[in-house]
């Protein structure tokens, strides 16, 4: 057999790039019969540069092709596309692992998204798949297909264009109408891939392929759903240090998750953790087709942005205004010229132009005018990208106009986009600039909103990676308070858990769990002040309603009340378990500022850190940030940075500001806490006290599972 | 002279009606230069049904038509449109007046837009106009055209398609794009008008104009800035009852702004009043060119839906999820199917099609699958609108799917758009789609956002217009207090103004101003408990700093309080104006929500009221709603729904909820206040105190201009 020819020597299971780039392809189940997915995939192979081997024991020859009765008469393939009925797939997928086949493509549909039986038959495809170390795409896909060898193993309708946009879908349908659009509209593609049940290679593992393709220059992604979060995160964060993604996730609304989950049996996991999870990963998301397409072009096409400062030139106002108005809505700023600029520019326009950004050329400006205009605003050290407007007028020819922005582009290694307004007289220019990589809109929004997306990528590649921090913690402490509880057969945890905080360094106020009264003493004793005093049951859970808490005991009360706390406990519940009660420092919760920082598990991305200010701010206004763990220090910041009401950490309203660096330690610690034990479902720390001085964490509760222990 | 063939019998400056339809059109500075606009005009009136007059003292002819010397000498024309320079555009303008000519375009530059001297030309000219009660467009105009005469009275490069809607613009430029794209497009117009520098005429008038012309479908704006803020809504209000109108503002944020005040001289306003204003006046607002032209060709073209439940039927999931997002993301909701829809689904689709909404025909549907699931959908009472998408299949025809669609929507009277997704061969679909009114787009985002816009449009018809209530209250008592306060020199007034809240009904706390111990002492007598004490000074605006303000004084030591209180303030201030102590009973805070109610004068809308919680929510949360002033009733609700921080009001939390009616009674009758008094420039209650009993204003503050009272 022969190894793949692009991708590394060692053969994983997601080493997809023998798919791309196969020398010779069996189509198991090719036939001649009309309209069939068989015949579809042969006629598809007709500009394949290296050999078709049609499989089917029926028939000798199919469409001019030899063809085989199986894998093991057949000549050497390297890729064999599967369309045989679902009932023989999982044995022809074995005949190819038999074979030394290692790049299979299940094209044969009812699997898991049938449910069912189908579900059971896709558990044996996998099984096959790792037996025979498969790289294995589908079931339920439309095929590859990869434009330097002329691969097309799909059965879509159209071929795509060459080009260097990689495209992954878990869509088959919608990647035939984007060929079909795409043709049209002239952009072309490295590699396509219909992802289909992703029974084994699924969205990581194509990132990871892109990764390594130099002509892959941008990679595309419509998804439903993502099999690994925490994967996608830590590979697609690498990728994008260089290789811009721009990702459409649909199913990002109740609604449209629900039909997604109807659709393909994906489980769509939370907004919140794709959100977080692709604003990690440095992917750049689409809200929709239109945005996919306009993103992935700007970021094949144009040379990346030194600054988000936009210049605007034009011939007139409106327009101008307009893109002017699209850059406020933006990431990006309006460029403040350079007295030079400024200079040049008053010196060649006529007085009724505005030479401050917007440059407004007026309606009169004749090529060369604009071209001096353009040149000296992109020649402006404060300008890292430009948009060109403009209406037409008798004056201007859009073909040259296009010509001139192009030659600009080039020449100074800026991004330019334009809005050459108008129907058919647009055509020819839109040519010009789209040869030079220039995107041309109608809607001064559209052009700066590809700006936009530039200056994402621009902040992507311009990060760190910066590795999460590994504080030195009581890992065992905290395991055996775990277990404990996993043993006493409890799976809600309350303050009697403050201890795992302690051991991971999350300050709590001193105290301690005690379950005698002479021990509430002792430790009443060491502590400064009067204590509160609370009763400890995993049974109780409303404490304060029983009249469970008691405040501000001083020393010589704390026997007395130790005892009254446990009569009040058995005479609410006789058969309460009652783990004792805690004796802490009194924390005057006036002194800083409530906030809340919590986590739970997502099924798609592992543990979510969420962090906010407490109360109101999380229950009714739903301010608070997600990171998937573990964060680093800078993405922990970060959590604080998008809160609406940040500024009431930092000082608003004449407040002491916060210890936010005590803030983002303990977002890492309760990282680090949760990565290490999967056995924590949910935990939340409420109220987590920020003051001046540092933070306290002031209760806990959380949910464990002991399986995972 | 002729008159004016559309609009009302009684000319007024604002009956823009003849502009649209003369039977003579006048070119004053006619000529055959080539380049020139005096030419490009007459040229542009080629098709145009009436007389075509051109006017210039130095031609005998132009381009074939008989020219005259001036327009006294000329026939009867009622449509004079002006192209001679700026130094003779006033005499010519005067020359039409005098002429009987009612209809005036002036495309003349250099006006205000040039400042200093034009803008004192410009003030001529409209003296001029109202002298002749002339209707007149610009100056700076691009001109008007309107498609059933074939007048094209503009100096543009293309003409238009004819139409239904109605389109006028502050950017010339922009109205020439617009046409070359829409001719592109098979977009159509009724009229079109450049609006220019709004000398007399302005969008209102022309808001006006349309509301009462039957081929008007929709009203489309470009506008940077708005002339009166107030008569623009009150207009607006009405015409958008029946005839959709859909704007772009542009300048909507702060560079826009800027760019835009140097574009044509506008001063923006506050973008919250434009929103605001918008909102009240039912107007659709456009975020962007793409967005007029999709919302217009919707509203144009489709049948109002009868309720906002959406179906959508795909014959591919993807898509059919990322329409689904699409309505998630929208006013709109997906339709729950009833049961007989379902049934009929089930008995004619196949096992692996989805009948649930979005319903899935799935990629091997024909015509009639497609044409049964869509019949069945739009039968059924749930069902409001619908969007059909489809990828391109080897079994769907697009063109006979576009047929079946058009058929159908006319059948059941119900709006469909589509996504039949593609390149080329979408464009015979496309346009037997068009003819029947239904867009076509590729991204499944844009087609439910057509069907939105609708949805916005539906729920401004569906609105009652209600006339904000007139409250029984004190006006002159509270123009005695304004009065006062002038003839001492004041325009800030803080709580000694209470009792102007009083006088409008608005409840304050039991107390008074008093100006002598001994008053100081019956007032506290009168009152229930312990007083609040605070000194009144027009020159001390921070009492509690110097000492100002006692809490809980008892009535044995009101006397001694007073003489304290004003001691300090001497002490502090020696010159400072003592207007005396207000005497306040107590009130907790604690027993409710603080609120803030707010007004402020905006240059184009007048007085704005702004509600919002107070502290934090107003100032880092920037919670606020604001209306144009007066209000409904209906209006006032409103601005407490668009709170996030409203379930604060509304027993979250374990709150008493509090009385919602009394806080929008306080809204209107504050709402009242400004109405009546313009000499109230800026006033703050803050902080209204919302309970579960009413509200209750605590403190005032207020700007007032002596000179508008």
């Amino acid at each position: 057999m022969l190894a793949a020819a692009v991708g590394s020597d060692v053969k994983t299971p997601s080493d997809a790039g023998g798919l791309f780039a196969p020398n010779a392809v069996a189509v198991v189940g090719a036939t001649e019969r009309e309209g069939s997915i068989g015949r579809a995939i042969v006629e598809n192979l007709a500009d394949f540069d290296g050999t078709v081997v049609p499989v089917n024991p029926k028939r000798e020859s199919v469409l001019g092709y030899d063809c085989y009765p199986d894998l093991g008469a057949a000549p050497d393939v390297d890729l064999a596309v599967v369309v045989v009925p679902p009932s023989i797939a999982v044995d022809a997928v074995r005949d190819a692992g038999e074979a030394g086949v290692t790049n299979v493509v299940v094209i044969t549909a009812g699997f898991s998204e049938t449910g069912g039986e189908g579900a059971e038959r896709e558990r044996e495809l996998a099984a096959v798949a790792e037996e025979y170390g498969l790289n294995l795409v589908g079931p339920n896909s439309l095929g590859v297909l990869s434009t330097p060898t002329g691969l097309n193993a799909t059965f879509g309708p159209s071929n795509a264009l060459p080009g260097n946009l990689s495209f992954m879908s878990q869509s088959g349908a919608f990647i035939t109408a984007v060929l079909d659009w795409a043709n049209d509209q002239g952009i072309g593609f490295k590699d396509v891939v219909s992802l289909g049940n992703k029974a084994v290679l699924d969205e990581t593992d194509f990132m990871r392929q892109w990764r390594d393709d130099p002509d892959t220059n941008v990679v595309l992604g419509y998804l439903e759903g993502i099999e690994d979060g925490r994967e996608f995160v830590d590979t697609a964060r690498d990728v994008t240090q260089d290789t811009p993604a721009v990702v459409v996730k649909s199913g990002r609304t109740e609604a449209g998750a629900q039909a997604a989950s109807s659709h393909t049996g994906t489980i769509a996991g939370s907004e919140a953790a794709y959100e977080a999870g692709f604003e990690q990963a440095g992917v750049v998301r689409a809200e929709n087709v239109q945005e996919l397409f306009d993103f992935a072009r700007a970021l094949d096409g144009l040379p990346m942005p030194d600054s988000e400062n936009v210049a605007v030139v034009t011939n007139a106002g409106g327009p101008g205004v307009m893109a002017t108005d699209a850059v406020g809505d933006s990431r990006l700023s309006m460029a403040s010229f350079e007295e030079e600029t400024l200079d040049a520019l008053l010196d060649s326009m006529p007085e009724e132009a505005n030479v401050y950004n917007p440059v407004d050329v007026i309606g009169d400006a004749d090529l060369d005018r604009f071209e001096t205009a353009i040149d000296a605003v992109l020649a402006d050290d404060n300008v890292g990208c430009a948009v060109v407007v403009s209406a037409p007028t008798a004056i201007i020819d859009y073909e040259e106009l296009a010509g001139v922005v192009a030659d600009l582009q080039n020449e100074h290694g800026k991004p330019v986009v334009t809005c050459l307004m108008g129907g058919e007289r647009t055509e020819k220019a839109a040519d010009v600039l789209g040869e030079a990589g220039i995107p041309n809109y109608f809607d001064p929004a559209r052009a700066v909103s590809s700006l936009d997306a530039l200056a994402v990528q621009r902040a992507v590649e311009a990060r760190e990676y910066e590795a999460p921090r590994e504080f030195d913690v009581d890992r065992e402490r905290a395991r055996e308070i775990l277990t404990d509880a996993a043993d006493r057969g409890s799976t809600r945890l309350g303050v009697e858990a403050m201890d795992l905080l302690d051991a991971y360094g999350i300050p709590t106020p001193e105290g301690e769990v005690v379950d005698d009264p002479a021990d509430a003493r002792w430790v009443a004793n060491d502590i400064e002040g009067d204590v509160v005093m609370k009763i400890v049951s995993p049974d109780i859970l409303h404490k304060s309603d029983i009249g469970g808490v008691k405040v501000g005991v001083p020393d010589e009360e704390v026997a007395d009340a130790y005892e009254d706390l446990v009569t009040r406990a058995k005479n609410y519940q006789p058969d309460a378990t009652i783990l004792g009660v805690q004796v802490q420092e009194m924390v005057d919760t006036d002194a800083g500022t409530e906030t809340i920082l919590g986590t739970n598990r997502d099924p798609q991305f592992g543990p979510l850190l969420l962090f906010g200010l407490g109360g109101i701010f999380v229950e009714i206004l739903e301010d608070t940030s997600v990171r998937v763990a573990p964060v680093s220090e800078r993405e922990a910041g970060e959590m604080i940075d998008e809160l609406d009401s940040a500024p009431l950490l930092r000082g608003a309203r004449g407040r002491d500001p916060a210890d936010e660096d005590a803030i983002v330690e303990s977002v890492q610690r309760l990282s680090q806490l949760v990565t290490d034990f999967p056995a924590i479902l949910e935990l939340d720390v409420n109220p987590l006290l920020a003051t001046g001085d540092g933070v306290q964490a002031l209760d806990v509760r959380l949910t464990i599972d002991p399986d995972e222990l």
